[in-house]
């Protein structure tokens, strides 16, 4: 039985050889703390981050008195001091004693005390070293030069490597005792990583494992006594004998309730209960949750290569999400309800995974509960990313095995984890950039050795894939495994690219936006507000990342008005981009079987490929994400002098649908309107129609245009009337409206006219109408409320509804024809 | 004796099966000829290029009736008719008879019409397939599917490659007969490919070869006389034998005047006479033009690899140029005055190369002989370029080789031409675009075993080099060979990049601007007068050139204001990009001996890499050209917390030089002026000297700015006293001024202040003075005039001189802080 004493609260922290003590938080780090006390300034705020680069040289210790009776200490048989987690390199004192010295951010330490703690007062002190300085020294005596991106030191330490800069983070590194401490005092024995999975489900039954392992300080024969609880319900309890201080039991459930990812069914979920007993004496009890449900990994060979399909409980899934980042730099202040907020967010835009990117942090708890609740599938990366890792030396591996052990024992009983990858693009790098191959070392020890190792032994419930991206000869390969297709964005290369991309599952792609406007406020001073301002360009941490922007806003908009038209149409421009490319990847459903665009939130307010800000404001891609990502897309696609329309459906059943296409002209006139009745096959791809321009009354007259061609552009003649249409199409089933519309190149080259539209409150919705298509509506509120649609793409003679959160004030809506200069 | 009758001036013409014959001309085209009758609209203007493009399925007639007196026709031995150039698959026929079939635009073809001519009335015709519909059948059955751009058939047709559409140019298919046409009748013998070189030059002696063939109709010995004149003054006459239709002369030529590259010494050119005797009578005459002098080029390995300089007469010479294009899409209205222009253009921005590129012609004669007068080098491609080629066909391989004889043998006597080289990029291609390494084919074949050949067999004065870009394994390699640096601006870097490139001779590195404003109102409709406008787009024939030019802008000056702010900002940024690269090359002199900006001029009137536009305007690259291509160069280093001075003299002597360097804050103020004297050390870079920035005034004070690091932007402290300074140097010779200006950041992050620029006009100058230092300083006239200067960048104290050639109406002065929004 194990009681735990907290250390958490008031500790007392001051630079090493400074003289006086301050007040500091646990969780917390230096960073908050000096913060809190005023004596160091947002640092999200203007360029405020550099005056954190000065804070790097610096040692801090953190101290925590507390009275402990020594009764207790010959009560229980051990007693331990346990840290959640320790940024990064500290020396541990209590009394005065050395306890050891830590040096991974991301792995709980505990030390045993029994010998060291006293009656009464107890004087614990954590000495925390200069991460920059240790890094650097140890850089510099290394044999080997390592790769990297940001921070030449960053591979020595396992530290949350974004946290030395990003192309989307800023350089804070932060220092403290990030996660909670606590006094760990045990008696008789106690049980240790409990574990349920499911080995298989067949015939409406479940087959599951649960075991455990024993940490006993008495002698004697042990029973368990494993439950099965299903909403408070007992569905199964049976006893096993303790052998080799070890459970292991498999469990028969008769019809299971299944843990399902979001739109595919619901998340049932168990608590497993382990009792110890002696006789009839409970030593110890350990309860926790978990879900019933099989994945597997597809990987066929087809003509295109190998799939890479997510099977879960025998049903393909069409992975439809986003990369999640650290969501903050001071990881401290994240809560468990922002964490909720962030997942429900997640779920609301209809995504099914999320991928916990290498270079961030094993997430807190809170994150992998919300996303078992909510039925978010989770991608876990292990925290290696763009670089190259010192794993030649034995520390290191030592290091890397420690902290898979130690993370795979915690977090593998979350049904929503389904895949285990070795790390973030490294072995692209030794591909691709770096020029080395396939190297034994350099951290490839780790991904090919250690990590697929580890997790055979602690957890055969997943399959463990090296890297993102991996598989085929170039790991980045189109033909099979995983792809991030960065040549959109990154290589300058327009979003149209998407529609040429074969890739079998994409797990990065990506396109900036400015945030929300009240964000670029938030950390602006008004002389800040230019587009070029270094203020603004700061905020945006990719190299040339405001040149992208402008580069690609000029390619499909044209020029912005202002900053504020700026930052609308660069919103509009990346939800058009996102979309492009998921709506062709889900069409290609499963030969491509995953879209997890980058990424899903930013880490401090920033222009960013985020689709929800730091402050959790959405940009105009969450909104298109709610429906790209809806269980029914209707597309239309350009072809053969006509379109056709296609109904890609995530049902598990077959679906009867009622369509209506419609097509107007820009000017509001509606040339056309078909109804039809559709059956959209279960999880695929169903042809619906196809009606050639004639049918939908677009005629023919001439516009003369230049065209790209390979080496050049040449004039030539365009159907004007194309460039004048729109086509809207609705899908409805029983369960609800899902739409889309398809104009014919790109919106500067569109006859567009600005719409007049009109807007009513009526209760909690605004409802908006307008007389022309209108593309890229904004609602912008002078409050700073929710919204549950913005964006929007309106055709004449519908009414579109948003419900708010809180009555908006001083309402004002635009469309893009409102934000680009005509110059 | 040969004697000619010209055939040129009026013909008739008209589509093939039509009724009407109209007049056209001889040189000339179809569709010069359309636009002269009014039945077609210049395809210069707005998007009237596609017209041009539906000419291209027709076929066409030409036809010239000549009366022919038959008693002429026993007088002579041979009766021909020669085409100069036809434009490119004909027919001829004379009185109905098919004399044959002809394929090359690029030679000459003769036709013996002895037996056919007749006495009175001939009837000669013309009979022009369509281009487009011959290549395309050519294509569809041919074995191998070549690579290509623009027009996938053009790697099968001898005609120029440009035609069909460029990055730079409109797609017309020229077609008709565009060189001149005429009977050639000759008497007894005629003297052909007479050949002058120079072997040697040794101790004041030049050792040359003269060297003809002669074609007879009539037996005996025949003797030559041999003279080499200069400036009318007989200098050697001497007498040889005619063996086997052959003379070949070695001549010794005692303080020979020798040919120079412009800057390098003066253009001294020789008359070499050659009369055929037979005893006392002359059966033919013929002189030409060459000079003396010897090319050699220095390829020897050294510490970066191997070098590629251009020696000649034992100097080496830094080759200061830019690449060459046809000057015109309809290549028949060319003049001789017009070459002479663009060559005397040259010259005056102090250019010594011209590179003729490989996807144009062999140029107009009078093109190579303003070049020997001037002595701008040529560098002369074959004409292949951008595309595999089919020599795997015997009767491809005859072509070219037909092509190379005919080619070699009517320019070898140039002393202008300094290298033959096979084409453009297609090695390039095969290693690095078109992945199949080092073929037997594909073009290879014509460039590695038909054009070395030929050459070494007509031509051993020259070096013979394999492509552009050639040397070492990837073509395009740093350390030998000539270079291609393509990744700034094509490749979306911008053009700091530049500053890393240690190419060994930079053949092409460009950087796009606008044309003159006039120019863009003149291909203009006041409503395609916008950025984005689909005409503006469609003189820009690079894909997303205008994306370009945008991104580069706002990376380096902000945001344009308006059309005309566009136009100007562009030009500033494309002179400022190609002087960052020159500059950096020319301080490598001799490890880079070369810099052959693209490109010179232009084929019609777009947005383009051009230094001057389609009507010879000069845009502000030009007038950069004649300051970076001064003979003198002085260049600012930042360094060490200061700046060095160097100076890049091209002279062949060492030079005495007084130097000025004066400190300016952006506001006006100047805070240092250092004098010194220095010895420039001949054809060489001497470091002058170094300050810090203390010794020149400039403080230290912090401004924080988001600074590039690998992989993201950090805020970082600069030294805002820099961001507000600038350095200007001038170097005074006996024989000029030559200055140069540094500041230390992009303009967009400089604390610019709007100068006040007064000028005022005094006989044919204008003068200028401003009041802070103002950079792109335009002079803008309502007149189309010449300037000797513009685009100044201006220290206050200063008075600058403008010469112009006619009296400037509605003068308006404005710098760059005037052009750019702050939005």
């Amino acid at each position: 039985m194990e009681k735990r004493i907290s250390l958490n609260g008031v500790w007392h922290f001051r630079e090493v050889n400074a003289g006086e003590w301050y007040e500091g938080e646990v969780p917390g780090c230096v960073q908050l703390d000096l913060i809190r006390l005023g004596k160091i300034e947002d640092p999200y705020y203007r360029m405020n981050e550099i005056k954190f680069h000065k804070l790097e040289e610096k040692e801090w210790v953190y101290k925590k008195e507390f009275d402990f009776n020594a009764k207790n200490k010959n009560e229980y048989d051990a007693i331990k001091l346990v840290f959640e987690g320790i940024d990064t390199f500290a020396d541990i004192y209590l009394n005065g004693i050395h306890l050891g010295k830590v040096q991974n951010m991301f792995i709980p330490y505990e030390f045993d005390i029994k010998d060291i703690v006293k009656d009464g007062n107890n004087v614990l002190e954590v000495h925390f070293d200069s991460i920059t300085k240790t890094i650097k020294a140890m850089e510099q005596t290394s044999p080997v030069k390592l790769e990297w991106s940001g921070e030449s030191g960053r591979p020595y330490i396992r530290k949350a490597q974004y946290s030395f800069g990003w192309d989307w983070g800023p350089r804070i590194v932060q220092v403290g005792l990030w996660r909670g401490a606590y006094l760990s005092l045990v008696k008789y024995a106690e049980i240790k990583n409990p574990y349920f999975y499911t080995e298989k489900i067949e015939n409406d039954r479940a087959y599951v494992v649960v075991s455990a392992d024993i940490e006993r300080y008495v002698h004697g024969d042990f029973e368990a006594e494993v439950e099965l609880i299903e909403k408070d319900i007992s569905i199964i309890k049976t006893r096993t004998k303790v052998e080799k201080n070890r459970i292991d039991l498999r469990i028969k459930v008769d019809n299971p309730k299944l843990w399902y990812p979001n739109g595919l069914g619901d998340q049932h979920l168990y608590e497993i209960k382990i009792k110890l007993l002696k006789d009839a004496e409970i030593l110890d009890e350990k309860s926790f949750r978990s879900g019933i449900r099989t994945i597997r990994l597809i990987r066929e060979k087809d003509e295109e290569g190998e799939s890479f399909i997510f099977e879960i409980n025998g049903v393909k899934v069409f992975a439809k999400g986003a990369n999640w980042i650290p969501a903050d730099n001071l990881l401290p202040r994240l809560s468990k309800e922002g964490y909720y907020e962030y997942i429900r967010l997640a779920k609301e835009a209809n995504m099914n995974m999320l991928r916990i990117w290498g270079g961030g942090i094993y997430e807190d708890r809170a994150f992998y509960e919300a996303c078992d609740e909510m039925g978010i599938m989770v991608w876990q990366d292990f925290m290696y990313a763009c670089a190259e890792y010192p794993d030649q030396f034995e520390w290191f591996q030592k290091l890397a095995e420690e902290e898979a052990e130690k993370v795979i024992l915690s977090l593998r009983n979350h049904p929503s984890i389904v895949l285990w990858c070795g790390n973030n693009e490294n072995n692209w790098g030794f591909h691709s950039w770096w020029n080395n191959k396939d190297p034994k070392y350099l951290g490839n020890y780790i991904y090919k050795e250690i990590l697929p190792k580890v997790c055979a032994k602690l957890d055969p419930s997943r399959p463990y894939w090296v890297s993102s991206p991996y598989g085929g000869e170039d790991p980045n390969s189109e033909t099979e495994g995983d792809r991030h297709q960065w040549n959109v964005w990154s290589g300058w290369v327009d979003y149209d690219e998407y529609k040429k991309d074969r890739g079998r599952f994409l797990s990065e792609f990506g396109f900036q936006a400015m945030p929300d406007w009240k964000t670029v406020l938030s950390y602006t001073a008004p002389e800040d507000r230019k587009i070029l301002s270094p203020v603004m360009i700061s905020h945006n941490k990719m190299v040339e990342g405001m040149e992208r922007l402008i580069r690609f806003m000029v390619g499909r908009l044209g020029f912005p008005k202002d900053l504020k038209s700026f930052v609308y149409l660069s919103q509009f421009n990346q939800a058009e981009a996102i979309k492009t490319g998921v709506e062709h990847w889900r069409l290609r459903k499963f030969k491509t079987s995953g879209t997890l665009y980058w990424q899903f939130n930013d880490c401090w307010p920033v222009a960013s490929w985020s689709a929800v800000d730091y402050y959790k404001r959405e940009k105009a891609l969450y909104y298109y994400s709610k429906r790209f990502y809806a269980k029914i897309l209707p597309y239309i696609k350009e072809e053969n002098e006509g379109i056709t329309i296609y109904g890609i459906s995530d049902f598990v059943h077959d679906k009867e649908a009622e369509m209506t296409i419609k097509v107007f002209k820009l000017n509001g006139e509606k040339i056309a309107e078909k109804q039809l009745k559709a059956r959209l096959i279960a999880n695929d791809v169903t042809k619906i129609a196809y009606y050639s321009f004639g049918d939908l009354n677009i005629g023919y007259s001439v516009k003369e245009m230049p065209i790209a061609i390979p080496g050049c552009t040449l004039p030539m003649e365009k159907n004007r009337e194309l460039l004048n249409s729109v086509v809207y199409v609705e899908i409805i089933t029983d369960d609800a409206v899902y739409e889309n519309y398809k104009v014919f190149d790109k919106f500067r080259n569109l006859n567009l006219i600005e719409p007049k539209i009109n807007y009513q409150i009526k209760n909690d919705l605004i409802v908006l109408t307008t007389d022309v298509p209108a593309f890229g509506v904004f609602i912008e509120t002078e409050n700073d409320i929710d919204l549950s649609d913005n964006c929007l793409n309106m055709m004449p003679g519908k009414e579109y509804e948003v419900k708010f959160s809180q009555k908006p004030e001083s309402v004002e809506v635009f469309d893009i024809t409102q934000l680009a200069a005509i110059i």
